[in-house]
């Protein structure tokens, strides 16, 4: 194995340290336990957000925090969920609004959070986002909760920015994670530092479809075929989930897991931007890039959002972070 | 080799088409031949920045074509320089103050735009990007230029923003070319889609240092070490090429060189910052990010830039680009 670092048990602290230090105008990093918050306090009140979770799908959800987005992020180890007590310290960011929690669906940061809102004083609500399809609604632990997250993350980042109470953002959160489907696909695995070797191999030509963001095979290794075909397949089990209607405004996000070259990204995109075209839907908002990565993963996923009027003026709206900004 | 694409020849051409769809409000793609120029045309006079290369490299150049920065760019084939006639065409953004063509020192792009200039009708001038340290600056074709062209784009295009006259702009492009020195480390070579192999080969325990970014191997094959020893080679080269003041303000940008996770670039950063800070140097502004990328290719660059208050003040400037935007 090959990697930037020193010792891999230092490598999340070390990377921290750097992510903080680059980005010091943003956000401030709390070393004991880990915890990352804006720099710029907001004085007015508002609804606090806080996210979190292994680390190793950065900028998820460090490089998301700031202004028009998340107050805090709880980095856990890689592919770790973070511990309650880093939930319970970045509740500090908290002014009187309560805290709304955004957790991806995978059992430990589910019971983590819910421990940490039992432990603090405030209101609290969650959001779990369960937005990848390539497990079924009605599997034993339910969807996982993959690149729709950041979406989430943004349309209520700006909503609490605007005011919006505890109860509303939690109803608001739900509805855009119901909005939201995603699928991923892989040409290499990724390989975790403490193991040392990509968690699976993967055939000269053959890819996974439906990976995770952890390194943890789909639920088929099939040939590998164009980019034409993989993306075929993609949309097409995204829009069976979302079944929207004709004239329906969409928001296309390609993600990239980590080792993708933009320029494939881009081509991903111009297929499934056609694919919607042609199926009388309205590409009106996108997103292409790495933004929720699996370390060094050769592969992307797909994330399609319905959107209404509500919904494109929250996507707009400014957002001031150290990997998505814009109107700031 | 397994790439998201449909036929290697299509690639760029289906790229640019996604990158310019995904990003309307931002870039225009001309066709035949390509070329890549901002969707808002500038009403006031203003020196036209236009810059190219080889693809794969992205977001360099097409990434950063808009407001505060390039008005054009022009995306050969893979590792490939643009040919005069993509030049010549996206002159197309001049509007009567004069082309500033921003060239990176590879043979095959100083003849081609250098061609193209000769041909135009209006003024211009030529900033050479030189900032690979990996050459020596007597080496036979030059140094090469790397990492540290966006920087120079970036600058530039705030003072073309501000109505900084051709001749000016020249003479301010080479400044911060003077300035600027960046060296690169690869843990894997890329794969280039028309090859279908990585174009050198790295045993499990080598790291090539000071390559380029068209895939050819560095100055030297060494064991792989660990980040602060890489990081301690690469800062001492750069420090001993632009020899800097104590208390100098420095800009330093890590670069990915395409597969290498966020969290190690962080990680980099946070050793290349305290090495200049135990050099009584100051950090003063940061990127850290995929900027400047060879395909698939794992490994980093560092920059590192000396700032005066009059640089510092245009990099701050708003910029509202694909992949480089603040202010806006």
């Amino acid at each position: 194995m090959k990697k930037f670092i020193n010792k891999s048990d230092d490598l999340l602290s070390e990377s921290l340290q750097g992510f903080a230090k680059a980005h010091a105008d943003i956000v401030q990093l709390n070393l004991d336990p880990h915890y990352v918050r804006r720099t710029e306090a907001t004085t007015k009140p508002k609804v606090a957000l806080i996210s979190g979770g292994g680390s190793g799908h950065e900028p998820l959800h460090t490089g998301f925090v700031g202004k028009g987005m998340l107050d805090a992020a709880c980095p856990g180890q890689i592919f770790t969920s973070p511990t309650p007590d880093q939930m319970m310290a970045a509740v500090a960011v908290e002014n009187g609004s309560g805290v709304l929690f955004i957790v991806k669906n995978y059992a430990g940061d589910v019971m983590n959070f819910e421990m940490a809102a039992e432990m603090i004083d405030c209101d609290s609500a969650t959001v779990l986002i369960d937005d990848d399809v390539a497990l079924p609604k009605d599997h034993s632990t339910g969807r996982r909760g993959v690149a729709g997250t950041l979406i989430v993350e943004k349309i209520l980042g700006a909503a609490a920015e605007n005011g919006m109470g505890l109860s509303a953002c939690k109803i608001l959160g739900d509805k855009v994670n119901s909005l939201t489907a995603s699928m991923g696909v892989a040409l290499h695995c990724c390989t975790v530092p403490a193991l040392g070797k990509p968690t699976f191999e993967l055939e000269d030509n053959k890819i996974e479809m439906g990976v995770g963001i952890h390194g943890e095979r789909g639920h088929d290794t099939i040939d590998l075929v164009s980019a034409s075909d993989i993306v075929e397949q993609i949309m097409t089990v995204l829009c069976d989930d979302l079944k929207p209607s004709a004239n329906q405004k969409i928001l296309l996000h390609v993600n990239g897991l980590g080792a993708t070259p933009l320029m494939e990204l881009h081509l991903i995109y111009n297929l499934a931007a056609t694919f919607l075209e042609n199926k009388q839907l309205i590409v009106s908002r996108s997103l292409v890039g790495n933004y929720t990565t699996s370390l060094d993963m050769t592969g992307c996923s797909i994330t399609v959002t319905l959107l209404d009027d509500e919904m494109i003026e929250l996507w707009d709206a400014p957002v001031n972070t150290a990997n998505l900004r814009w109107g700031c």
